[in-house]
């Protein structure tokens, strides 16, 4: 098990075994340190030797190897790392695929794998015979095509989207048995590029009367949404590429609008329509969904930003620790507020924390992952995870969420996660100790729709 | 054509239609400007009105579109998007693949269409039976299991591969007729994750004679490369993801080591054996490959560094601009020696220079999307970029270094690229209008083996 004689090396700052977050990147690497943790995972393979290493080459160092390709995909030993559908059962092209965080790591998803929300399917768009409208309190309605907006300039930036239903089992009063990212994977992370809105909108010219802008998608379901002017005028922008490509046709392509920080279902897919009013538009999602019902009995809506959270993606939900020793606690952050400041992890079920190591370089609405070593002593107990982001909100614990916004919401659920780690080393989600585990279940039909 | 009395509001910044690079960035934009540069893109279709785009709904908006993937892919549209393979003709594993940097934005390169290298295929891996051996001048041998090394503390960097033969057709007497990122994306960038190779140096402990790192790798050609210990303890890792996601098979799967600003060759794939040594092993890619022939008759070897290199992608060569107006010139910079401090663009054919708006953060070692607004006035004309990076180094034209390295070498191509634009629109690449186009070709054989 755990090597006491090396344990008093250990630099621990908090309970329960976690380790300095720069235990590993300090430049003078303390090499009797080094040697006992690792010691806990290498498996010294004493039946093999260097020379039966040398002697008996794997199949694949024996014959050439396969061709080159045009356009590559993952192994075939990774087919498990998959988006997870689930759809309404009576349209198949409404409802969503989770991305797949716990297996996971880095801060960018790769666009095979970014989540899904579609209300009738993914159209299949001919950039060819796209067109954008921008219309309505503007000086001149102007059309655009695809090959217009190419010539545009550009920006990039580097954010997360995350739909308003993500982490929707929260609110269920059972604790949720899937695995971190087929709860929490309703939000990816890309490097999206395409023109500033700023830009079209001064070149319609906006009447003094324009206070909303109502973007449409070209789908099946003809999405709107309604943004106020100030959002489309500050950091909005309409992307056509997604990590180097063309976006990809379940994320929007050709044209899809960006607003960092935002929820995600104002980052219309299919851009096919910016049309400018004095006021919303009311749509469906900004009336019946996407709205809360607050514990004083009135209802939030058009709540916009995205709120920090944090989660731990390993070890996570239905993971399996085979033996006590080092593991890596990692996870990811990220705030519709601008950056993460900080993330604390707990490995007492919450009684002492220590800040964890950020990748580098934290950037403003963007996911964060986030390290910390951990010296796992066998036993069970609870891991656990908190943000703050730079206008120094921070990540509530679930009770907390409840007591403040009543369990009438489907929405926004931005609470700690805790993942259960039991002596045989499974991990599991469990709600907080102390919570009374009987309250109703949510009244919410929590199907897509 | 232009519009001459709008012109007047233009800020260039340069001869030949070069406009500020913030000028669609500044908060406050000026309205008149924009709108007398967008008009010079935006087609007005007079034919198309509000009524008739309501009506005429495109076939996608009037029936359910395409369901969930697992995995996602791109749109059929974008099947011209891909790596353009050339390998040798009797030997089909052997070669490379280019990344189509001309057609992309951004930075991050999609792992589908990272560029490729390989001498004798791709190995398809199994990671359960794929082991790590670290050997030679260490106190202890180590052996390491995919499920040991996922227990580490992981880091992640953002950062590019060039192989060292990328735009080797530089060195040809007659300009390449190749698209940008067919003649230059033997180079691309990604977000990798992984162990920090000083952390299993440490573990293994080194003699104090260590002084070089042979990476070995477990394809059919056994791939064997040397890197100098300092690396090795300094910023190499031992990466399993890229961009999110486990490493691809073509890059290495499941593990490939990563030397930060390094030439490609050294970055070796299917990681499976560090030898500490106190000499270099001298394989081929280091004595008859990757060593250059200088004008004094002394030889390059172990060049390690990538110096400071810029190519605009856009526009480029065998690209048309259709009319005079408004373009976005855009492209890429990178060097292995730290961060792209500035990137200067002509459109007068280097008479003059005005430095390009850089994409932020500008990081380490990796790619940096750079932009500037251009006002094309239809004549004939060469574009280029010139990079500096945070040494002062300055990117050379190609006249500059072929005085100081020859035309003996096949590799470590980094001048300035010139793309002439026709008076039809029509871009290729040319030499500089006073080079000698009369010398000699290169002697040495570019195929590849």
């Amino acid at each position: 098990m755990t090597d006491t004689k090396h344990n008093k090396e250990f630099e621990y700052v908090a309970g329960n075994g976690l380790l300095d977050r720069r235990l590993f990147l300090k430049r003078g690497i303390q090499f009797g340190t080094i040697t006992a943790l690792a010691s806990t995972v290498t498996q010294l393979l004493q039946a093999e030797t260097e020379t039966a290493f040398n002697s008996a080459r794997p199949p694949w160092m024996t014959q050439p190897g396969k061709p080159f390709s045009l356009y590559g995909k993952p192994s075939e030993f990774e087919d498990d790392v998959v988006r997870f559908p689930t759809q309404n059962e009576s349209v198949l092209g409404n409802g969503v695929s989770w991305s797949p965080l716990h297996l996971m790591e880095g801060t960018i998803t790769p666009n095979g794998l970014h989540f899904e929300r579609h209300h009738n399917g993914i159209p299949q768009i001919d950039p060819a015979k796209h067109k954008l409208l921008i219309h309505g309190m503007v000086k001149q309605d102007l059309f655009f095509r695809m090959e217009d907006l190419y010539r545009y300039p550009m920006q990039s930036k580097i954010c997360f989207i995350e739909c308003g239903g993500n982490s929707n089992a929260g609110w269920n009063s059972s604790p949720s048995r899937s695995e971190a990212g087929y709860f929490n994977g309703m939000a990816s992370n890309s490097e999206w590029t395409g023109v500033p809105l700023k830009v079209l909108l001064a070149e319609a010219g906006l009447k003094s009367s324009a206070k909303w802008l109502i973007a449409e998608g070209a789908d099946a379901f003809n999405m709107q949404m309604s943004i106020p002017i100030e959002k489309a005028m500050d950091d909005a922008f309409l992307a056509i590429y997604q990590n180097g490509e063309k976006i990809r046709p379940e994320q929007g392509y050709p044209l899809r609008l960006i607003v960092p920080g935002w929820e995600g279902v104002l980052n219309v897919k299919w851009l096919r329509r910016l049309m400018i009013t004095d006021r919303p538009v009311m749509a469906r999602n900004e009336t019946s969904r996407y709205t809360e019902l607050q514990p004083d009995g009135k209802a939030r809506q058009f709540t916009f930003f995205i709120e920090a959270k944090s989660l731990i993606t390993s070890p996570s939900a239905n993971m399996l620790l085979k033996q006590p020793g080092l593991y890596q606690i990692t996870g990811l952050a990220w705030s519709g507020r601008g950056k993460i400041k900080k993330v604390d992890i707990s490995a007492d079920d919450g009684k002492t924390w220590a800040e964890a190591e950020l990748q580098q370089p934290v950037l403003d609405r963007a996911f964060t992952r986030f390290r910390l070593p951990w010296q796992w002593n066998g036993k069970k107990t609870v891991i656990k995870s908190r943000a703050m982001d730079e206008t120094g909100y921070v990540q509530p614990e679930r009770t907390e969420l409840i007591k403040k916004r009543g369990k009438h919401g489907f929405y926004h659920y931005n609470a700690i996660t805790n993942w259960q780690i039991d002596e045989d080393g499974y991990v599991s989600h469990v709600y907080d100790k102390n919570e009374n585990q009987t309250l109703s279940d949510n009244s919410i039909d929590s199907s897509w729709d």
